[in-house]
């Protein structure tokens, strides 16, 4: 029997967000359109962002209501870095919503102006506001940050036992800016596992310094609830410079087939949107060039 | 204690014959200076082969005789397609010589002309020649082919006990088309070093796919005795349509120290060479993009 591997796609949010050219929200439905068809199951779907902050997540209710309308039986998602987003998340009709909060105090000055204590405060306000929704909360700079490097463990546990005091059961730990290695990854999902066995625990992955692969395997490997990728390996973290995309979605699924997973995605139908994708954003794609499979499978040449 | 790896660069060879536009032979120096200088002790420096074949190899004489007398303490070795390249590479001085046999027989004709058989005879009488000089024989094809797909394991065994008889004692298992999964690159290095614990294995890994860093650990994981990467991750089989560079030389050994190993190699002096290369040849290399970690380590940015 296969092991089945729940591949999360965060392109539509964490890559979309890195493309500075706005991207017309015809094309933004496709491309989710497109991941959904291909038999994604979950896919976090927009931002609900202070437009001024970032200007491409200014479409996130539209966005939302028409693939929520479209897909109701698949499970959509969106960033909320406030309680304004989350309340407009709410109105849009998402049931999980992901406030964000940087394990390093100054990534989270940067990423969200505001100190831990103001986070926790506006994440309480969320957890109490929307009980009926679920909330899986982003930790961001987990495995490395760029202003202040490696963050002790300890903190991150005293994080974790922050936030399910309010509630929270559902954690996303997230290598901001790609610096994890891969027995790092696997140490950190199988503690917390082991510390926190009822709570939910998804990876978050970039692609930096090309140990994407490596470290979304090992956090599968070390038994992560959810993997999260973007198709075309988009994404990276306006706050944090230098930071390239996320794992790819493609590269990852290709890999999971061969290695004897189950996917649930049909890989040639993934392509094909990552390759529409390539053709329409990598002209002004702010990270690094897309880097869709050139082979993806066996094909005889001559 | 830390463990050891012994990364082997390629890239003046499988990177090189990649670029199109003619490289300046001083440049070609320099670059594989600033490999030396920067603690790696085994190079392959270039290629004995027709000129017609590829052009891009026609300073292989100067190349290896300069090379040789500058550093006369280093492993300097040489791929030879035939035996008047083992000639000319015996001729400038090369102690090592790497012949090469495709394990299946459509890439063979296409890469080197001849059936198995030929190339057997090839071998054969290079051994038999030049019997004061270590040969490793590269085995493409090893993990799938574009031609034939995936070739039996039975067959590598047959072809590995076939050079064995001409005392061939050292193999170089070649991903030409990146195509390998890291599951299969264990099992196959777990299994030539269980039946023909004797022998010298090395990898040789194409990151086609988006699996070269994984692949490569793979092998390391699995004992392997040397790992062949290319600065910038250059690389390419002229004769393997669409395959991409190998594992980036830097990417693998910045990954490797913070796993706890050793290399032996100056990161920043090495990120230092593969930035000249990619300033002087990204604008015409046929392969994929030259993917220099962007991010090499925590540098506080503000």
């Amino acid at each position: 029997m296969k092991r089945r591997v729940k591949i999360v796609e965060v392109g539509p949010r964490d890559g979309f967000q890195s493309i500075k050219e706005p991207i017309p929200v015809q094309k933004k439905l496709d491309v989710i359109r497109g991941l959904l068809e291909a038999g994604i199951q979950k896919v976090q779907i927009t931002s609900f962002v202070s437009p001024k902050a970032i200007p491409q997540m200014q479409d996130a209710e539209i966005v939302a209501k028409t693939i929520l309308e479209e897909y109701p039986d698949k499970e959509l998602f969106a960033l909320v870095p406030n309680f304004i987003g989350a309340q407009k998340a709410v109105e849009a009709g998402l049931k999980e919503l992901t406030p964000v909060i940087s394990l390093s105090q100054s990534h989270n000055l940067a990423n969200v102006k505001r100190t831990h204590e103001q986070s926790y405060e506006e994440i309480r306000k969320i957890r109490e506001t929307f009980s009926d929704r679920k909330l899986t909360v982003d930790i961001a700079t987990v495995f490395g940050c760029p202003f202040e490097g490696e963050i002790p463990e300890t903190q991150l546990y005293w994080m974790i036992e922050t936030l399910a005091s309010m509630g929270i059961r559902s954690f996303t730990l997230c290598d901001t800016i790609g610096i994890a290695h891969p027995s790092q990854v696997q140490r950190m999902i199988a503690n917390v596992k082991a510390r926190y066995p009822q709570f939910q625990w998804n990876i978050h992955i970039h692609d930096t310094r090309n140990m994407g692969m490596i470290n979304s395997y090992a956090a599968i490997q070390a038994g992560v609830d959810e993997v999260q990728t973007a198709v075309g390996g988009l994404g990276g973290c306006p706050f944090a410079p230098g930071a390239t995309g996320n794992t790819a979605t493609e590269d990852l699924v290709y890999m999971l087939e061969r290695e004897g997973y189950e996917t649930g995605i049909h890989f040639e139908r993934l392509l094909e949107t990552a390759r529409t994708l390539r053709a329409e954003v990598n002209g002004n794609y702010s990270g690094h060039q897309i880097m869709i499979s050139k082979q993806p499978c066996f094909v005889p040449q001559e």
